[in-house]
C-alpha cells in the first residue's frame, strides 16, 4: 500500500472521532496492535487489516448521538460506502466492512476472517493492562460512573455489583478477557500486559477499604 | 457530637454534591484521611473538622457551573450561612468557613488552624496513590481531555508538555504534592501510597511508547 492511500484512510478517521476514550490514540493503538499481531500470522492482507483498523471506530460519534444504534455496524456501512465513493474495489470495501461489523463482543457475530479476528483482537488488547485500566476509567468520567459502589454500608469489590462502577466493570469485563482472543500472539501480548491491571485494581481496592475501615473506627470515638 | 449533628451535615452535604470525581465518596475518603491524620495530632476541634470535612466541596457545583467561582471561596461561605441558619455558634461557623476556604492550593490563602491544616492534608491525599490516578483518569474523561499527547510524533512523558493530558496532569500535580503537606501523619500516608502511582504511571507510559514504537516498524514494512 502507498502513504498517500494511508494518509487518505488517516484524514477520514481522523474527521469521525470525538471523546477521548475512543480518540485518534486509541486507533493508532489498534493499528500497532494489529500490526505487532500480523508478524505472527501468514497471508494478511494488510491493505484490508489497514484500512479496518483506521476506520474500525468512525460509528463512535452516532452511538454517542443515539445510543440504540450499534457503532460496529454503523461504521461498517460508513467505511463500506466511503471506500466505493472513493473508487475502491468491491470486495475490498466488503472485506473491510465485515472486519468493522464483527469487531465488538456479538456472540452471533463472530469475526470470519483473518483481518477481522486480527482487528477484534487488537481492539480488545486495548482494554487490558495499564491502558484498559485508564481507558476505563477517563469512560467512568464521561458517563458520571462512580469508582465504587456499597453493599450494606461496606465497599463492594464489584463482583457482585449490579450498579455500574469502575469495579463493576472491572470485574465484569476487564477480568473476562483473556480467554476471548481469536490469535496466539493477541493473547500472548494480553498476558504480558495483564498484571499492571490486577496490581491497580488491587492497590486500588486495598487503599480505599483500609480507609474507610480505619476512618469509621476513628470516627466512632468521637460520635456520641 | 452527636450522631444527629453528624447526620444534619451529612444531608446538606448529599444535597450538594455532582460530579464523579468530587462525588460523596470523595468527602467520605477526606472525613477517613482527617480522623486518620487527627489521632496523631494534639487537641483538634472534631467538631470543627468534621463538619469542615463534610461541607469541604459543597461550592463543587458552582464552579463547574460557573469555572470563574472558586469552589473553596464559594462553599465557605455556602457553610457559614448555612451554619448560622440552623443555629450553629458564630464563632463554630467562622471556623469552619476558614477551614473550607484554605483547602485548595492558594499561595495567598494558607490553611491557619490546625483543623485547616488536616482537611487540606486529608483532600490531597485524595489525589495521591492509586485514588489519585483513579479520580485524575476519571475528571480527565469529564473535561474530555487526552491521556497523552505528541511532541514531534513521539508520545511524551508529560514532562515538558504544555497541552493537558493525564500525562501533564501527573507529572505538574500527582507528582510534586509530596512536600505540600502540613501534618506529619498526612506526608506519612502520603509517601506510602506513593509506590502504587508511580507504578501505574511507569506500566501506562511503558505499555504505550513500546507499543507505539514496535507498531511503527511493522507497519513501515508494508507501507510503500
Amino acid at each position: 500500500m502507498d502513504k498517500k492511500t494511508f494518509a487518505l484512510w488517516e484524514d477520514f478517521m481522523l474527521a469521525s472521532m470525538e471523546d477521548s476514550a475512543h480518540d485518534k490514540e486509541h486507533v493508532y493503538r489498534v493499528l500497532a496492535n494489529a500490526m505487532v499481531i500480523a508478524e505472527a500470522e501468514k497471508a494478511v492482507d494488510y491493505d484490508i487489516l489497514i484500512c479496518a483498523c483506521l476506520l474500525h471506530d468512525i460509528g463512535r460519534p452516532d452511538q454517542i448521538r443515539d445510543p440504540s444504534l450499534c457503532h460496529a455496524q454503523v461504521g461498517a456501512e460508513k467505511a463500506y460506502t466511503w471506500l466505493l465513493d472513493r473508487g475502491f474495489p468491491e470486495c475490498f470495501a466488503q472485506a473491510v466492512r465485515s472486519c468493522i461489523l464483527t469487531h465488538r463482543f456479538r456472540k452471533n457475530l463472530p469475526p470470519q476472517s483473518l483481518e477481522a479476528k486480527i482487528l477484534f483482537d487488537a481492539d480488545k488488547l486495548d482494554v487490558v493492562g495499564a491502558i484498559g485500566v485508564a481507558r476505563t476509567l477517563v469512560y467512568k468520567g464521561t458517563v458520571s460512573a462512580p469508582l465504587y459502589t456499597r453493599m450494606d454500608g461496606k465497599i463492594s469489590d464489584g463482583r457482585e455489583d449490579k450498579t455500574p462502577s469502575f469495579f463493576q466493570e472491572y470485574c465484569y469485563k476487564l477480568e473476562k478477557l483473556y480467554d476471548r482472543f481469536y490469535t496466539d500472539r493477541g493473547r500472548e501480548l494480553a498476558l504480558q500486559r495483564r498484571a499492571a491491571a490486577v496490581r491497580f485494581y488491587e492497590n486500588l481496592y486495598e487503599e480505599v477499604t483500609q480507609l474507610d475501615e480505619q476512618g469509621k473506627i476513628c470516627l466512632e470515638r468521637h460520635l456520641g
